[in-house]
Formats: structure tokens, sequence, C-alpha cells
């Protein structure tokens, strides 16, 4: 792999840059929008024209308010740009929507904090000592001169904030803390931009969730922990079957859990177990044998089965897996 | 109210005495024990005879790892102390189990960021523009010529980023984000402290958790999340009265919500209630008419009542207050 380049060379071709199209991975999170969202805003105040260009439309609901009006995906609000540039991802497979409009550019960069599949590009700076590519955006603007405003802030905070759980993953640095804390000095309201993100779960998601676990099985000593959601719980709740994320999560965080498994009932008479496994279970192995995939941590599987079979039938291997 | 003594008079006093006793409140969250033992620490390490003297034995479970050796509940550690030291709390009221112990103390003083019911003291540091005690722990440690070690920065990371939700609160300033980057100097792993601090839950709280909420009512279209505990429900789960934490920041994190209230029956027939209110509603103003206290955002209050009682009277109160 080539060296990096600076983020003195990297703000040299932006300077010299007319028309800046930024893109960024699908599934965005809130490192991906945010550090795009910074990046546009800035390169826009610097007189230059420029557009996030997103994927898709498929912004999670608790990341909309980044979004602001740089944010488009109609390919034709610019001709060829001088610079297409990368964020929060090295490939323009990670965006494959937008992969032709992408090849169109000039000069092609990448600012990214994931050590993975790097494209062929003109120039690039991967850091993945970086928490999030959020803080190298912040470094690459005061490169070029640029004292973060309150909107710039906002986007930066939101970067981190999301690519570190909150400054509780490993990957926060010394760093991180640096940059927020150079951030408050524009004013920016980091409380309400935390309310966005964090605290605005939907009342009917919560109970479900409460319902769920209040009705969850502990199994061998507590090292497995089993949940389900009916479609008849799903109905009394009003929540929807996308909304159970984080509730395998929640089993698995519990002490003395070894495997978690949580089974939805799907309107098909199908029903989906998701697996979690904390230290040495291999749950992608169970996955498999019920047809499903995924990693040893983190599995899962579609069963041809009603929920109370496909539960029974759960039960039995997980707890067998544990007692290895 | 007297002005405030400087870090340097309070330091003067703590390197001149020999025997120093610290005190905290009771229900103590993480800034009160993670201040309180880094200080200890601190002290010890200086040569001093020095206790965190606790109000009594109920130390949340996701707290215990910060509960070190020099945590008792036994008043007989330690003769008459030189300093009796409170911290994050400013009244003996706070530790009524230990407010005749306090009382020996030859000096008395306070270091404190809640602005309330402050007692007559020989010297006091209170600063309600600090997110937490732990900051100003920070500050007086440094006054004293100390440098932060592991254990030192594991106690007041915990500090900090419970006191703050993990620095999503408005508390949260530029400082508390100084400090924790200056504290990923000695090493710490701060990524292992949160593992205590947020994924480490007992089943049986989870549990309890999840019957809490799924009980929680809705009011005011939203406005209000209201939910409770009683003694009956906590022996079902297996659960501890301080397991509690989280479930009114839940309640409050919810799309809508306005304020949120939580109440929990104690086993002396009264009844407990925490308030949290997410955007201009003042919740201590509430928490004070019950005969409580706390800050614009979080109070709390004890009533003299049952938790039906309790619960009745919060909701009318609250329903009111989202009203205005």
């Amino acid at each position: 792999m080539k060296d990096n380049n600076t983020f003195a060379e990297i703000a040299k071709a932006l300077s010299e840059a007319e028309k800046i199209l930024i893109f960024t991975h699908q599934n965005m999170d809130g490192d991906a929008l945010g550090s795009s969202c910074a990046m546009a805003h800035n390169l826009r105040l610097l007189g230059k024209e420029c557009w996030v260009m997103l994927n898709d439309d498929d912004i999670m609901s608790n990341l909309r308010f980044l979004a602001k009006d740089y944010c488009t995906t109609d390919e034709n609000v610019m001709g060829v740009p001088d610079v297409s540039l990368i964020l929060d991802a090295s490939s323009p497979s990670r965006f494959p929507a937008k992969r032709e409009k992408f090849e169109q550019g000039k000069l092609k960069i990448a600012v990214d904090h994931h050590l993975v599949d790097a494209a062929d590009l003109d120039m690039k700076y991967i850091d993945a000592g970086s928490a999030s590519t959020g803080e190298l955006v912040f470094e690459l603007l005061k490169e070029m001169g640029v004292a973060p405003d309150r909107e710039t802030a906002e986007a930066l905070f939101a970067a981190a904030i999301t690519d570190t759980g909150r400054f509780t993953y490993s990957n926060t640095t010394a760093g991180t803390h640096e940059m927020i804390a150079e951030l408050y000095s524009t004013g920016f309201d980091a409380a309400g931009v935390s309310v966005e993100l964090y605290e605005s779960e939907n009342p009917s998601k919560v109970l479900m969730h409460a319902r769920v676990l209040s009705g969850m099985e502990m199994l061998e000593d507590g090292k497995v922990a089993i949940a389900r959601l009916s479609q008849q719980l799903l109905k009394e709740t009003g929540a929807a079957l996308s909304d159970t994320d984080g509730i395998v999560a929640t089993l698995r965080a519990m002490k003395g859990v070894e495997i978690a498994a949580f089974l939805k009932e799907g309107e098909d008479g199908k029903s989906f177990v998701s697996l979690r496994s904390k230290n040495d279970a291999d749950v992608a192995v169970i996955a498999k044998s019920f047809g499903g995939g995924g990693h040893k941590k983190a599995a899962g599987a579609t069963l041809d089965m009603s929920l109370d079979e496909a539960y029974e039938l759960v039960k039995k291997v997980v707890t067998e897996a544990v007692r290895k």
C-alpha cells in the first residue's frame, strides 16, 4: 500500500479545486455523515462548489438533523468534479449506487480511519489509530486554516461520539477528548446534539424491549440468556419488527452470560434468531447449523418453523454449546 | 453564603492533617464514590491515614470495582479525624448514618458541585459550573502537587462519565474533556472501566428494569413518562433497591418526553422520586416542593407516604408542570 499523503498535500489539492464532491459509505453512521457534512460546510464557506453525494436516501432517523442542504442523492447537481473525496471509507465499492459519479473526479482522494480495501486513489490519508474520521477532518480543516464554527462542531461531535460509543470504546484516545474540548469553544450545543442522537427513542420501542426482556430466560447457571418477540407482543406494543436492535446486545451485556439468543416471529410463520457470544463460544457454528451465518461472536439464521418450535430448538442447541 | 476558599487553602489544610475522613452522600453515584476514592487513594499515597466513610454498604453493583480497601462503614477505623472532608455534598444531612462521626472532625471541609444546603463548615469549595466533583478533586490534587496515577484516573473517569451521562448532559464542559484527555496519559483502561460501569449488569437488575418499564405510563401526549418500583417487584426480580440507576434516564430518553419521573418504595414505608427534564422544565422546583433538591434537569426527593400515594401526587404535580 502506498504511504499516506500529508494533510498539507491534501489541503493544497482541495484549495486548488473549485468543484468538490464528497462520498461516504452506504448504511451511514454518525461518523460517515458527520465528517462529510463538516467538510462540505467548510468547503462551501471557502467558496467551493461542494455537495455530499449520498449513496441513497436511507438516513437513520437520529442522524437526519445533520443532513443539511449540502446533502443530495442527485448526480446532476454537479458536472465533472475537480475532486472526488471519500470520507470514512476508501473505496467506491462502499457506495455502489454512486460509483460511476465518483470515477468522474479528476482527482480522487480518501480520508478514512478504516484499514480495509483502499482503492487506487490519487491521494489518501488513512489512520486506523484515529477513533473517527471526524477527527481526521478536524486536523485537515486546521491544516486548511479553518477554525470550526458551531455547525462544524455539531457535525464533528456527532462523528466522534457515535463512533466511540459515547467515548467508552477502546478506540477512544486523548486526541478524541482534546478535539471535543476545542469544539466546545465554538459554543455549540453538545447536549442538544446528544438529545438528537440518543434521546429520540420511540416509547413503543422502549416498551417492546421492556416486555421482551421481562420474559427472558436464564439457563445453565446464567451462561445462556434467551428471549423472544411474538407478533402478538409486537402488535400490543405498537413497535416495528425493525425496532429490535439492541435487545440481543442487552442480553449479552449481562454478567456471566456466554451466549445470548433473541428470537422473533415473522409475519410469514418463519422465525429469526440472533445469536451473540461473549468469550470463547462460537455462535457462527450454531447459526450455520440452522442454515444461517455470521461471525464467531455475532450470527443469525432464519428458521422455517413456528416461534415456539424455534425457541425450544435454539434453547436446546445453545445449552449444549455452553456445556462443552 | 460565605465565599469559597481557594484550592490552595484547602490543599494546605489537607497537607497539615494526619487523619482525614472522607464522607459522601448516601445513594452513592459514580461521582460520589469516584471522587472520594480518588482523594482517599492519593491522601494515602501522601502518607495520610485516610478512609472513605460510607453512609452504608449499599453500593451499586456496577460501582463496586471502585470501592477499594480504603472504603469502610466502620466508625472505629479512626479516632478523632483532623479533617472531616465531604465530597459531592456539602452537608452531613446527606449521610445521616455517619453524621456524628463527621461532627468529630477538628476541621470540616466540603468540595462539591451542587449549590444546595451547604452546612456551616470551616472551609469549602463549591462550584456548580463543574460537571462533576471528580473534576474539582482533579484540580485540588494538582494544587497538592499530585500527578494522577492509573487508579486515580479510573476513579475520576468514573466520576465524570457517570455524572455527565457519558459526556452528553448539558453540564459537560470543555474542562471535562480536558481532564479526561489528561487522564489518558496515565495509560488507564477507559474502555475497561466503561465495561464495568455499563456492561456488567446483573440479570436481576436487567429483569427489574424491564418489569418497571413494562409498567410505565405516558401522560400529556407523551410529554410525561412515569414508572414505579414496589418492594414486591423488587423481591420478585431479586434486584437491589440501588439497582435502579438508569431507569429515569431511559424514561427521559424517549422521543417527546419533557419530564420523566421514577418512584421507588423504601422498606420504611417512605417513597423516593427521581425526576429528569429534557428541555425547559425545571424539576428542581418540583423536587423542592416535596422537600428534596437537585438541579434543573435532575432532582429527587423522599416522600413520607406510601408508593401509591406518592405516585398519584407526583403524577399530578408533574402533569401540571408540563402544561405550563
